[in-house]
């Protein structure tokens, strides 16, 4: 599966980002003046292999699983709260449902590893691969053979559509995403471990020992995505990672969401270092690790929010600029079209 | 007018920003975790004095005239195009009707000294106070008559919504704006004057020698909005801080755009400091000074997306943030209500 996905991931579509840069500048504005909603519209056109490109039917994914690691202490919530907000998912009360609304975004919510029994609801897909990973600090998290499993389940969850928004829940995931990070990019936990979803000193400490612990007894291999999840990853992590190789097969813009999901691009890039091209980061999260995972991608955020939710929430925000990007190119009217003067010689 | 205005504009309702803290507290995600959205909820709690607030009723005001300062060459193009951008946005075919056709928002096109005629149009609202303003390198830009007239103009056009942008066209108002700001600041033209629709090195040199011989001559008190305005103002200006008086009295929150905006909202503080608290800044513009007229005002832009387009642009980008941050309040549903567990103690 991965061979052959990896296959069909192509590069940017060259002359469609041609098109596009020409297309701005003949329309009824300064040449450049829509500043970085005019690069969005560019690499927006490599990617569709369209110019104007367009984003009108947007996906949420948002995939869902515990953590052996919970057991440690490093999350401000107990376990319980992955299978409970998935219902909260379910029935629309959570910040990505309004957010989707919102963006007028479906919202797709796959369970690849809640550790409680969810009930079945004909929303939620239902791919779990066990019950919550093992407790990275003792063991591996996951087998390979689990790793692939869940790879597949992210790539078996797409479905088409113009834009792809990567959403994830579980208690204890930000502490993965740090070891992820922490081993990705060679820098020491300390600069990395944040507060997730808020915890105080004394657990941030715990934390940091937790994954500087486990990257020494795991020693996952930085550069191998496989090694990475089967070592400290996490199932929904992994199913993002094969979310976003599906995605980049299929011409369809990857819009990262905070640290977890960068954290999986991080994964998806070292099993295809093409599916970089696809991605797009919505914003920087207040995560202390977010910024040097976006920094090892080489990508610069939309938005500057100081969020730390998750769930996708960022992407569904950052869908409202891709549109816009869009809908410029396409709907403005021309210099000439308009009838409005060029610039004055000289000036 | 103005003394009726100012004493119409109220503080901040107090409570309704308690209350909105406090739903926010209630809602399932980790305390604090929607970042900025939350701190905007409260504010705009606070502005209209509902928690939660709404801005589903949102409008952009267009006001555009020209500048007897542009046959100085500050402009990369010609006085004409204001006229033939002002048809363009009555066509549907600029920016900001894309933009707000995408937020939903209506636009409010209001010619306040553009200086051509305009054919008539059932969306044009003409208010021509005169076919521009005096050049201000050489006598003042507007009397004081007319300085009334362009503040009388903007209140005069603002009508009930629930949210305003402030958005304004007329090739060479950036260098008005410019003015102001030097003025209003006491940081010296060198720091604020900026590029605009994208001049050269040798018009910017000259853009600068024009905006400080012009404060040298005319001595502008950086306190006094009419003042500023007169010396070296802008008619669109002046109508954008006469609709900001409006907003602020009927409690609406007020979108600035960029650098010119942020100009008009100098001079509206200067009219009423109370204002101030009802100023939401929707980006950080590339141009110059725009960072520096921001700081005065002591607002933080929502988004930093290097646009140097005016016409409202950057407003109607932000109007998604202000909607998301309502919805979020107003259609999340709490812990209790949701059954999710809170916090774990100690961590």
């Amino acid at each position: 599966m991965l061979a052959e996905l990896s296959a069909r991931i192509a590069p940017l579509d060259v002359a469609a980002m041609t098109a596009a840069r020409r297309r701005l500048d003949s329309l009824t504005k300064p040449s450049g003046s829509l500043g970085r909603l005019e690069e969005l519209a560019v690499r927006l056109a490599g990617i569709t292999g369209r110019a104007p490109p367009a984003v009108n039917e947007k996906t949420i994914y948002l995939f869902a699983a515990d953590h052996g690691v919970a057991a440690e202490g490093v999350s401000a919530y107990p376990t319980a709260v992955t299978a409970q907000m998935a219902a909260n998912f379910l029935n629309g009360g959570a910040a990505i449902n309004v957010l989707a609304r919102q963006a007028g975004a479906s919202l797709v919510v796959v369970d690849v590893g809640i550790a409680a029994d969810i009930p079945r609801h004909h929303q939620l897909i239902c791919m779990k691969i066990a019950p919550g990973t093992r407790n990275f600090l003792y063991e591996p998290a996951m087998t390979r053979k689990q790793a692939l499993q869940c790879l597949e389940a992210g790539h078996a969850a797409f479905r088409p559509c113009q834009a792809a928004g990567m959403g994830e829940m579980g208690i204890g995931n930000s502490t993965s995403a740090a070891a992820i990070v922490a081993a990705a990019t060679g820098r020491p936990p300390a600069e990395i471990v944040g507060r997730g979803t808020g915890i105080d000193d004394s657990a941030l400490a715990k934390k940091i020992a937790v994954v500087e612990q486990a990257l020494a007894r795991r020693q996952p291999d930085g550069g191998d995505g496989i090694s990475l999840l089967c070592s400290v990853g996490g199932f929904e992590i992994g199913a993002l990672a094969g979310a976003m190789l599906a995605a980049a097969a299929a011409r369809v813009p990857i819009v990262l969401d905070g640290f977890i999901s960068t954290a999986a691009a991080l994964v998806a890039v070292r099993l295809c270092p093409r599916v970089r091209e696809y991605l797009i980061a919505a914003h920087r999260s207040a995560e202390k690790g977010h910024s040097i995972a976006l920094a090892q991608l080489n990508l610069r955020p939309l938005l500057e929010l100081e969020l730390r939710l998750g769930e996708g929430t960022g992407a569904a925000l950052a869908f409202h600029l891709l549109e816009a990007a869009c809908r410029t190119m396409g709907e403005m009217a021309t210099f000439e079209g308009a009838g409005v003067a060029g610039r004055t010689a000289g000036a």
